[in-house]
């Protein structure tokens, strides 16, 4: 009876794909080792489609590097150096969106651009990629892949075959596939060295408090040691380029490189960057999803800092709508839009003073901002204080500025009253 | 020699109040205690002005409720009633402005109010007020004023006599006043029921981390209590309406006054709400201030997560302008702007949604969203759900959809590459 | 042969309607008069479904108000008051996108409500329109019956059959259907009071300039008359409530209604309103289309010059944004949002001193603001005159205000050089 | 008596200047050879400093190259082709604010640096310009002039001295000053290759008609010739670099430079270019400015219609804010400033496809796009066509886009209703 519903299923697909996917011979096919790239790569197989899996290392903690049984060829990519370029784009751009930090938006352009290059490579006419019908990945994949590799067919099989996780798990376990479905049954992750996600299963609740086993990459504050901790973060152009914290003995260290790994790590310890945010997908639904981002919260809120040190209040207030639109852009699917780079060159020419260091606090859940320091700062400690100011600034011309500013609204509001 | 000094303060001020004071028989004084108030007050006594100070209760925990000696008369005022509906337009514009809480835009416009009708019933001439030439408050009051008031002079001493702090405190000391000059010395405060500001002294340094005994309304994170604590925060057309925690007895304690207060005395013993930011001031000037503000903090987040559950992406997108808009033209002195209310106009009408319940989390400096829940929510667990979506939505209809959204973009993409 | 080629189209409609519109007995039709609705009624008849005629008079010049042959029944609405009290809307909000005047976003969301009522009133359970696949009216039409009626089924005949104009026009002559082919042939129009919109035919070619038979409520610019004319409008929150103007008699003749008629027929006579743009349609392309709107042109100039007299530059500033997020709303179908109320309301508080009367001269395809006078003018005529302003501004004053304004951002500037 | 008052004049001159002036030996004074620059001249003379004036050749029709007799040195300066440069920035930003061509934003900042130069090669160690305290000219000088000569100490005569210009015009007549005083006692007036501008006089009356005699560029739209007039005009990244035309011999005829030199000839004499506009001062006041500037509208018209045709929809929708908050921070000072580099990072990187012609018809004071064409043109004859689109492009998929888009805001509709 398993297999009969096993069979459903493979009939469904079979009666889709003839319609959509008719002609394509082979693919190459994005494998996280999670539930939907098995199933997919399996399904592809049982219609008769040769599947070529990439792995692709994001910087996730653990990737799938291993051939799967349905696949006819293996392929790992390393795309490390290449994503970090991407999140340093990022943090320039303040990475935020509705409260969460844009991982979806800036990953899976450079998925989909390698998953271009191994298809070109193995002169394979087709992609496949795990995104539903419910979220934002299918857009950015897909913009991505029309842009990249137009004379390709995208498949999007779990959207196309309205495949649901519980047929999924079936599945799996009709077809005795090595793969670990208990773990997989309560939610559903994505990792990579910007974020780790969470989403469906009892988060679907938006009132449920998430529970502790959603947790890998951090600690939960009440657990946190007691100690504080420091971390001086250094910015050139508006990217980190270093970091430098006091180590376990007492002695102040400093690197130049995986500022972002380390800052996970320390703010792992601490309890940092846990994020619970109710999201929007360009369908129109809402969903759930609680972010581990401590590096990437971190990291935004020192560069957030650095700019009110630097950029001018007029600066800040046209950069706050410029970042709003690169995050709006990049999270809709547009990393491979004119738009983005229209924006990155403002962005860019904005960055050229926001360099110097922020010093970071740490303590069981928390961080804050103790101080900043940088050669571009616009404040100038002596101006800002009525008790040293003397003769570097006189507060007395400010009466007649204080007049006429705001002199045309003040007027305008008593012409209605 | 001391009386010399003193003396040639007064000096210098008789000679520039004749030219800018001239005829300005009695004055109503804005008067916290603070160094600034007294010295202003003794000073205009000693060039022969009548002085009625004016304390204002703004929910601050000390209010200086006794007439000081060079004052003619002293009254106090109750304008709790009167800032807490400001706070409430306050939430519901996501009370924010580069990283702090715009306690002096929504703070310094009810002052004035107050100011100008003891002025009118005592029947005096001008308006005193402690601002500096450095900071936006002499355009907040200054602005207010003349709208509700524009028949009085409006006097603002610190920033016409040119007044620093340093011979502020030798003249309090020469006249023997009434004021412990030593607390005033490191740094200066301002307090309401909505934030606590720190600002002046040691901070003038960027770089330099704030010191402990800067804070009062909250403890060090590291000397939190362990246990965590949660409370459900109800909001009714954006505003919060009441409050419920469990208490000492582990009973479930609810109510609907005072939500604020509860919210700094809770957020207090967690050592939540403390932020440290350079903001920027009208007159071109960057400064640091430390804020005590752990129910403002809160409040905002759980009104912005209760937004992004009840607001479509569209009305979060144009209500994002619309919030920085209010926050600015507040920020610089425009509570009483036509420009505020028709702003105002647009955020009532949205908050007609915003109403149900979210629930925080507290501990150790800390506090999260940990579930929300409204009647208006656009959020619909079995939408965004694969698992259990079955017949309400179906996700293959969003395979055209892909198709076509953001096809423009990646078309232009490729003609210019 | 001939009803060869029509019998296909029938079997084409048959096989999608059957997948599609299965289940559908009856449905509400809006009617033109033009091809595509023929089509799709005689087609819609043609695969049994029993069809209701709707002619909606929108201010069109000549509305169709006969029962065609197919139709088991027709039905006439006025919906000419309620149109116009979205024009006026329009008006407040400058009703303007990317060069023209918005008038599908403003005129379907009325005829979908008109359509609405009918179905409900006749029992009918689907409504079917005219729009096709590619342009924004699907959008318009199929968001707001969702929202008017949503227990009722949506048809788009033209784009869900893919009908092409040269299919349909075979069809009208094979089936001998009572209908002017000739003249249709050459483009497509669209009609009501607020403007006339000219589409598809030789207009596809970009660079080609429009013929002159495609004009019918302008003349040429050349062939207008000699003298100029002048006509003087009042506004009152916002809205045109009266014009005067100067008859063939010389006499001046003032009235209150049907100012929007009196405009496009004054300026049409001097060849004022026609417009050629190039238009954005959500699905990705652009489209040209040439407007006669010869009313809404000088309305909309009217009313932008009475808000830059009466409204403050902050308040322009921001309303700037606010009239493009409503133009960018209505014009891709989202009339019947609540973001669009919430835009209202703004705009409504903000036209609350938008009132007076504008001036405009017309001649020969240009016309002009000649004067304009309110009783909110912030425009005080001795302030901004240095001949006569005397004591009541002295500019000596704004040497502190120029040395401090901008101050921060030319500091900025050479710090960066 | 006369020369009383003009003693009277200098007298109150020198007694603010020992105040404000003190210690100024020698100055550079912009000179445009009208009331304002001769008045001031006169009276620098006349209190002992050395003037050296500065004519500046920005394309204005005259240019007064004469030394007067009150100065020590006279120079002559070609600025046309820095000022060029300027302008094709404007154009690339669409260069309008509130209804003006912002000309006074892009000259004042080239005149500044003219002013600059020559003060730094004579060793001069002031520059004085005319502005006075009511408009942004002052902005626009000295934050240019504080950017690009901070040693040097910048005078604006007419606003710290308060000069009228009725007192003004009494000086130069009791001075025998060779100044034509009758024809500018009507209007001020200012023009440069952009634009000409007439203010003040008669135009201080809002609902006062312009008069015969303010335009000198252009004919009155009733005289123009009754032949219309067709130009094409190139564009290389968004910047005109040729023009063709036919001429009177009915020959075309293209040139690639001085074409707006061309415009401004043909568009004045087709009366067309004047502008009547309202403006903000940023002191507060609004004052009304007319403009002819032919060559100028029918620029900007002509590539806002390319940008139409090569630019996707979301790129317009934020370039449009991005032209406004350029064209703003120009118009009030800005454009030495940081913030208009960022700016101009955005839009150079945008106009990299805005290329290809517009075909501009005149005829009678009003001007049209006939036709435009561009190889990077986002318009694809055939797609938006339902009558050729064939293979292309099937409508037939729009279906389920329409059912998504606006499918949240329509839900969210329903439940507020």
């Amino acid at each position: 009876m398993a297999n009969a519903k096993s069979n459903l299923l493979l009939e469904r697909v079979r009666k889709i794909s003839n319609e959509q996917y008719a002609g394509v011979q082979d693919v190459v096919l994005a494998y996280s080792g999670g539930l939907d790239s098995n199933v997919i790569g399996s399904l592809l197989e049982g219609i008769g489609i040769d599947v070529i899996t990439v792995s692709i290392d994001m910087g996730q903690r653990a990737v799938h590097t291993k051939k799967p049984p349905f696949a006819k060829k293996h392929v790992n990519v390393d795309a490390r150096k290449e994503f970090w370029e991407c999140i340093k784009r990022g943090i320039k751009a303040n990475c935020t969106h509705e409260g969460h930090f844009n991982s979806g938006g800036i990953s899976r352009p450079v998925m989909a651009r390698v998953l271009a290059e191994v298809a070109k490579k193995e002169g394979v006419e087709a992609i496949a990629h795990g995104s539903s019908g419910i979220g934002n990945d299918q857009l950015r994949m897909e913009n991505s892949l029309r842009v990249l590799a137009p004379e390709l067919r995208v498949l999007a099989p779990v959207r196309d075959w309205d495949l649901h996780r519980d047929e999924e798990l079936d599945y799996v376990k009709q077809q005795k596939m090595d793969f670990d479905a208990k773990k997989m049954h309560k939610y559903s992750t994505d990792e990579n060295m910007w974020a780790r996600t969470v989403r469906q299963g009892v988060l679907v609740s938006e009132a449920q408090p998430p529970t502790d086993d959603m947790f890998e990459w951090t600690v939960d504050p009440s657990d946190a040691p007691a100690e504080k901790e420091y971390v001086e973060i250094q910015f050139e152009n508006g990217m980190p380029v270093g970091i430098c914290h006091i180590d376990e003995n007492r002695k102040t260290v400093c690197e130049t490189k995986d500022v972002l790994a380390l800052l996970n790590k320390l703010g792992g310890r601490h309890g940092i960057g846990r994020v619970d945010a109710i999201d929007d997908k360009i369908v129109g639904l809402k969903t759930r999803e609680i972010y581990e981002c401590p590096g990437a919260i971190m990291l935004v809120a020192a560069h957030r800092d650095l700019e009110r040190l630097t950029l001018t209040a007029s600066e800040l207030d046209v950069k706050k709508y410029i970042d709003h639109e690169w995050n709006k852009a990049v999270y809709y699917g547009g990393w491979h839009t004119r738009l983005r780079r229209y924006l990155d060159a403002f962005i860019d020419e904005s960055q050229r003073v926001v360099d110097g260091k922020v010093i970071l606090g740490m303590s069981r859940g928390s961080f804050w901002v103790v101080g900043r320091k940088s050669a571009h700062a616009l404040y100038d400690a002596r101006l800002g204080n009525r008790q040293t100011s003397g003769g570097a600034w006189d507060q007395k011309e400010a009466r007649h500025f204080a007049k006429l500013y705001g002199l045309q609204d003040t007027i305008a509001y008593m012409i209605v009253d």
